[in-house]
């Protein structure tokens, strides 16, 4: 069960960090940047890249969370990165995610499911699209725009991530909504969320129905871990969006267990960064996957 | 400016309605599936079927929606058709909208932004990815994952349509939920949108960021539209999902201005139903485009 798989990942690398490779053409170091000048150049210069950076990582990460939309923006050729991305990653024993946070009427989430986490029939063969072990999804839909997910995550051992807090500022203006009932909008989708996983509940407790619960509002993230006690959480804003390691420990368990905290700009340029100088990107972007795992192990299980 | 332009459209063809052009292979003639066998058989066999659509119907249709998650689902095969797809109806004179239904935080949905209705550079070259007039977003993330694609809208000359009242019988679950205030979450997201547009708004008094609300719910509609005075609304649900002329016409205005109504299969697969038997794919998409449009002005203008 893919939950419990991503949950063994984590406690054998003693790593709750999921990398994030949602990575810009700008942010590649200078000299991968000369010459290019268009989208097939940049496409090929951006999994040089990756694959430089998965290399480097994947002995320590358990899990790689590839942002779509950096690569929908280079196109046909972008796409092919981002495929190529998620392969790599793959090959190289890491799980991976892709975070598209898609949505739609059930006839029409059911093509986003055959997309990322099933199988296209053409005739009478079936082929994977963009393959990915968990997808992100937006819950605004209701229950039938999630349930063909549903389906196939049970046919092919695959987990979701549904919105429920997210990280950026401006999130409150629809989620922190107060109902009539004195709950508000993400506690409402938090239930939701922990009701779709109520039949895929693995051993560790928590079902292949996640949530997005973001690190920069520690006294939500606080509600909802105790709202939804079979829900794992994927958790972005630590780092360059300003989470700290003390503000997502609300969002572990007593077994240090119930999440995986993303960092990408983190990851991708820390060689940027003051404190990795004289490094080269990949062997940063190591260092401070350790600095990192270090940093959330020290608050969550100190 | 872009709902101008639509507007403007509309009014010369006499006629609000949009085509979806959510091809699944499945959807074809036994003639074009025969020895199909992979991705690329049927992206290319997809990509056939809709050109000869869209030569058929361009000429009193104003406007094409592809469904992306249609295209998703074959591979990087699809992404070439829905992007040659994009390409022929504009070429054909028809305004081109992608349903995508994109959501993220501001710098991944300044992305999504740039890829379907801006630009990304590359080095000091800029090119576009999947260049569309409009493209369906969610708001699920408030203000702040809805900006860059206001900042695009303006230098492009582009616009959005974001998900308020969804067509699918469970959009209640969520959006049907009573605030505090005594509103419901969908009438909170119609302010949002109307707020949204109030710097975009053109000579008919639409603007720019327009609203998706659903054909089968017209008792929400009805509310919506005395809500959201500057907002044209997509409409979904028309045909397959249930929807009649009658329950929409409560979105449009006095003028018979307001709204554009989208069908998919009841165009896409007329030729299966019996009023339409003998005539060709194209031939009957062309027939239940007349017949879509004459159901349409009878309930709005009658």
């Amino acid at each position: 069960m893919i939950t419990d798989k991503l949950i063994e990942r984590i406690k054998q690398l003693d790593n709750p960090t999921v990398a994030g490779i949602d990575t810009s053409f700008d942010y590649l170091p200078e000299d991968m940047k000369s010459g290019v000048c268009d989208f097939a150049g940049a496409a090929k210069a951006v999994l040089a890249f990756n694959k430089e950076i998965i290399d480097n990582i994947c002995d320590i990460v358990p899990c790689v969370k590839v942002q779509i939309a950096y690569y929908e923006m280079y196109g046909l050729e972008g796409m092919n990165t981002f495929l190529q991305t998620l392969q790599y990653a793959a090959q190289k024993g890491m799980l991976v995610m892709t975070d598209a946070k898609r949505n739609d009427i059930g006839a029409t989430a059911e093509c986003y499911a055959k997309a990322y986490l099933g199988e296209t029939a053409v005739g009478k063969k079936s082929y994977t699209a963009f393959d990915s072990d968990f997808l992100t999804v937006n819950g605004y839909l209701g229950s039938d725009g999630i349930k063909p997910f549903l389906g196939w995550m049970q046919k092919r051992d695959k987990g979701i991530f549904a919105l429920v807090k997210t990280s950026n500022k401006s999130s409150g203006e629809l989620q922190d909504l107060k109902l009539e009932n004195g709950k508000t909008v993400y506690e409402y989708m938090g239930s939701l969320v922990e009701e779709w996983g109520k039949d895929s509940i693995g051993k560790y407790g928590y079902s292949a129905v996640g949530a997005v619960v973001g690190a920069t509002h520690p006294e939500q993230a606080r509600i909802l871990r105790g709202e939804m006690p079979h829900t794992f959480f994927l958790i972005p804003g630590y780092g360059a969006q300003g989470g700290t390691a003390d503000d997502l420990k609300v969002c572990f368990d007593k077994d240090g267990l119930g999440g995986i905290v993303n960092s990408s700009r983190g990851i991708l340029c820390a060689y940027k960064q003051e404190k990795y100088k004289g490094l080269t990107f990949s062997a940063a972007a190591r260092q401070a996957c350790i600095d990192m795992k270090n940093d959330l192990n020290r608050a969550i299980k100190g």
